[in-house]
This record gives structure tokens, sequence and C-alpha cells, in this order.
């Protein structure tokens, strides 16, 4: 329920669950921001927060590589909360070497686009083989983070292999004009830079998704897309059967924070992927592609920097609460004031 | 055919085709004197040798770990004669690290008494993500091979999974009295001290020798029993169905190489397998465990340390050509000089 106007405090100190929809670097970082101000603006007495973080990651870029299972967002998000991040690359581990990719390479195998640090290596080694005895996605991220402790749930979106696709509208290398290609191939190998006519998730149609993610949306007081993908990551996540009714249900305020500032991709190439659907790279078109909840859109506020506060008004037009406040993630303390601001807006 | 007195030389300039059966360290510093010997005495002209040399190697240490498929002994082989080898140890690869077994172990994962570096796990993922596509272990062996280059036709004993279990006759750690531990389990963890009564070769009934391993006996002019295990390395090659019998019709001279020095194992805890079986730690007794060909066995000669000399005049007894040699591999050169003596034995 939306509070009445003036409970705007007494609703703060009564959150109790926060449900993020997340992408690798974008959302990691935005959810340890999130993390930093809750630990201080609801503390639980023992060092952390009383309010419960649930991240439902993007499993879309997930693939197989010399057999063993990667999940690139999953691992962003638990080395990012987990205190085991690159800093400097935003994803991978730090102090990480490459000896076996180096290895792997001498015999002719690997894919020399993309190259797997070795304490990296390890996670995908565990959750494949953990994986092969038959655990699920789910049970094998709550194994890997019994060590990382990243200070909140995170989920996979699936258990279900969902793959994201790239139909590429040139011939590129060995990939004929019109063919499907790995999204992180086209992203890594590519770097987004072949035009492509359409994304397609390769095993949605069957997916379902993951133990407690629905559960995650219907019970959040309050959910945030961060400034993660909204195509290929958020996007994904909302493709996923069920994840878009339940957003559009729960009582909980959805709130998103603009990947887009001053008409360009905070990070990554955000701008080939909302091209490719059709949708503007700027702030306010990315607002109105998730659309307004009382609209059939799964959003209520939207969260732009303060370089896009013209949009602020047109974004109201469109039935979104907006407001411009720093989007730049400089560090925690930044990106903790913007967790703060998005949930004020959640609130508001 | 064994050449008529005086007809030495000439047997030794048409030999063609060596086949060795060998476990790991020893039977792969054995071939390795054997490689240097053969160019020297047997040029082909471009720096090898005319000579074909087929190594058909144990698989029953085999083992799946972290879901990756470890051949101690092919990649032993493999890396001494490729030039991979760490000289100090004997088996793994030189200047190596141990970066990604120590995530595994933050994990909790993994076996604290079997560690896998870096540069050696690169192989165990190509050959596993191989054999999941459907590669056999001797594909996957020629393909890891055309990296290292290794001078001779490696084969694996069989393409089927064997793995050598060890039934302990006394509790230890988590495995009952009478229990089932695999081979390297006994062997690395324990130091093979806990009380042994039997070795199980798990999947030998069902398995069959690989391609080419039947050809390999049948069609060489001499055959070497390295220095290897007598029980669990040569020992197990000799019970894949089909072996023995090969070696008791082949027309190939076949001689072994003792692995016991003075009453002791050159290397490793033979000493520990053969007691099991009720062999005892001496050159003669291995000797006469593997038996003449005239009387049931599969060898026709058997080369003992100089120290052991007193046992030749009653290895001839039980119908053994028998010499004595220096045996110890201290270097390639006194190791080559041990396979010249070893392939003269054969055409004594």
């Amino acid at each position: 329920m939306r509070p009445a106007p003036g409970c705007l405090t007494s609703a703060v100190s009564e959150l109790q669950r926060v449900t993020v929809l997340a992408g690798g670097v974008g959302g990691a970082r935005f959810t340890r921001g999130l993390l930093a101000h809750l630990k201080d603006a609801h503390p639980d007495g023992a060092g952390g927060s009383r309010v419960a973080v649930t991240v439902v990651v993007n499993t879309g870029d997930d693939m197989t590589l010399d057999g063993l299972r990667i999940c690139p967002d999953l691992d962003t998000v638990m080395y990012t909360l987990g205190g085991g991040i690159s800093e400097e690359q935003g994803w991978g581990r730090d102090d990480e070497s490459r000896r076996v990719s180096a290895e792997i390479s001498a015999y002719g195998r690997g894919w020399d686009w993309f190259t797997l640090g070795d304490l990296d290596l390890a996670t995908h080694i565990v959750r494949t083989d953990l994986l092969s005895g038959g655990a699920t996605l789910s049970e094998v991220t709550e194994f890997l983070c019994r060590r990382w402790r990243p200070g909140a749930t995170l989920l996979p979106m699936s258990d279900s292999p969902v793959e994201t696709h790239v139909r590429v509208a040139e011939a590129v290398d060995e990939h004929p004009a019109g063919s499907l290609i790995h999204f992180e191939e086209w992203w890594v190998r590519y770097r987004a830079g072949v035009p492509a006519t359409e994304f397609v998730q390769v095993g949605l149609e069957n997916a379902t998704a993951a133990p407690g993610v629905i559960e995650a949306i219907r019970g959040a007081d309050i959910i945030v897309l961060p400034p993660s993908n909204p195509v290929v990551s958020v996007g994904t996540i909302l493709a996923v059967p069920g994840v878009r009714d339940a957003l559009r249900q729960t009582s909980a305020r959805v709130v998103g924070v603009s990947p887009i500032i001053g008409g360009a991709a905070v990070r990554g190439m955000a701008d080939a992927c909302l091209s490719t659907i059709g949708v503007e790279t700027s702030a306010k078109a990315v607002g109105v592609h998730y659309g307004a909840r009382t609209a059939g859109g799964v959003i209520d506020g939207w969260l732009v920097d303060e370089t896009d506060e013209d949009a602020v008004a047109s974004l109201a037009d469109a039935g979104l609460r907006a407001r411009a406040v720093p989007l730049w993630m400089r560090d925690v303390d930044a990106t903790s004031r913007m967790a703060e601001a998005t949930l004020a807006l959640a609130l508001d």
C-alpha cells in the first residue's frame, strides 16, 4: 500500500524487504550501494541491516565454455557484494591470472575472445560439478554464496538454461547474415558492433522462474530495476514467464534507475541493444519503454540523472513519478546516496 | 622369431616396432630413455628414430575429481616425453601453480590430499570437454598429444573407464574396515600405509582394450614391461581382457625391467602393492610373478639391477633369460643405456 502523504518516515522505518532485478556490473554496483545505505539507515544492531534484500539475477548471458557452465551476471553480483570483484574491470576476480586459459589455448581450444581467469575458473568448475550432480542453479548459487556472504539473497531468474542469442544482420567471420550467435559473442567478441535485428532468448518458452523469484516480487515492499541493461539484462528477467505479471500485480512499489545519462549508456553498449529493439537511447525513452504500471507497464517511478532533469515532466505525463539526482556510481558512497534516492522515490 | 646366434646385429638393425606397457613415472622415464637410445642407434635422418614406439598406458588410476576426468599415468607419460614434466616431482607440470585448487578448497570442495596444478588442470578441462562431446579417451589422447608431440604413440589401455580400488583391512577416516577406496586415495592420501586385502579393477569385466592395443602387442618386434608398478600399473594393463593372451601369443620378444632393486621399490610404495597380492618385494619374485612365457607367463627376459646379480641364475631356472645391469634412472643418459640393455636382452 502506498502510504498517505506525511507517512514517509513511518513507511521507511517499516521497510522490510527490497527486491532488485539485476544484470551484471550496473546491477551489482547499485546493489552494493543499496546494502551500504540500508546498513546505515536500517541497522540490525549486528553490523548489517534489518532490511532483507533479494537480487533476482539475469541468467540469459550464461553459456557453456570448455564444458564449464558460466554465469557472468550471477558471478559479477556475487563477487561485487562478496568483496572479490576486480574493481578495475567491474567483472571477474581481483588479483586474477590466466594460466589455465593460456594452456587451453595451447591445445587449440577455448575462445580467444573470452578469457577465463584462474580464480574465476574455480567457481565455474565447482558450479559445473554440482550441476552435473543434479543440483539446480538456485542450489548451486546458494552454495557458492556460503563462501562469499554477499549480504543479500541471490536468486537466478530461472533454473532452466536460457541463453540470449543475437540475430546478426550482416555476415561476420564464420557467421552468415541472419544467423543467431550467443549474446556474449556479439557483446565481447564484436563489442556489439555488428548490426543486429533481434534478441532471441533460447529456452525461454520452457523456462519457469526459479524458486523464490515470484515470491520475492510479490512479497517485497520495494522493487528496484537498477541501472542494468534494459534489453538483455532486466528485459530478459521480465521475459521469464510469470515475472511481468507478478510485477504488475505486486503491492510493492516498483522503481527503476536509468542506465542512460545524457543520451549515452553509463557503461557498456546498451545503445546497440536499445536501437535493435527500436528504443531511443535516452533516459526518458527507457523509462517509457518499461512503462507505468498504471498503463500496463512494470514501474511506478523512474530515477534519472540530473542532466536529464528536463525529462521529468514528460515522464510524469507518461504516468511515471520521476526525479533527477546524480546517477554516476563513482564509489560506494555516491551509489549509496543514489540507492537512498531510489527508495525515497519509491516511498514518495 | 628369435634370431640364430650371430644374427644379433642384423636383428637390431631390422628393429621396427617397440611397444611399452607403462604406468606413470617409472614407465615414462624409461620410455624417454628408450626414445633417446633409439634416436641414436636407429636414426631416421630427420632427428628422430625410424623405430616406431607405442606406449600402452595404464588407466586404472583414472578418476573424476571436481567433475574433471583425470588420467594420471597418461599425463605423466605425455608430459615426460613432451617436455612439460616437473622433473622434481616426476609427475605434473613444470613451473606449476595452484591458484585454482586453492579457490576450489575455499568453496569447501576438492580433496585436500589431491591438489591439481593450474597448468595440469587445463589438460583435464580439455579432456573432460572432449569426452562429454562424445570423443573416446583414445581420441582425446591423440588430440592432446598433437600439442605435446611425445615422439611415441600413446594409447590408453582401454577407452572404457576402469578404476582400481583398494579394499582396506582397517577402518580409516570415513572408510569402514573392508570397504573399497579409490587407489589414488589409498596411494596419495594414505601413502599406501593402510593395510589392504585386495585390488579390484572396477569396470574391468566390461572393458575392452582400446583400438590399437592388441595390434601393438601382436605387431611389435619387442615388448617392454618397464620398471612400473607390477601390480597396479602393468598388472592392470595385463588384466584388460585380451591383453594377456595377446602377450602370450605374440611373436615379439617380451622383456621386463625390475622396479625392485635390492629388495626395495625404486620409487613409490610398490612393496605395499606386492605384499597385498602375496608377492615378495624382490627383483626375482617380481620376475617370477610375471612368469616365463614358456611356462604360461608373459615375459621372456627379465632385467635386474647389478646388486641383484645373484638372482640371475635362479631366474634362469624359472625359464627367464636374465641379465644384471645398472637400473637406476638417474638421468636420460643412464636410462638410455638401460633401454639399450633391455633391447639387447630381448634380442639375445
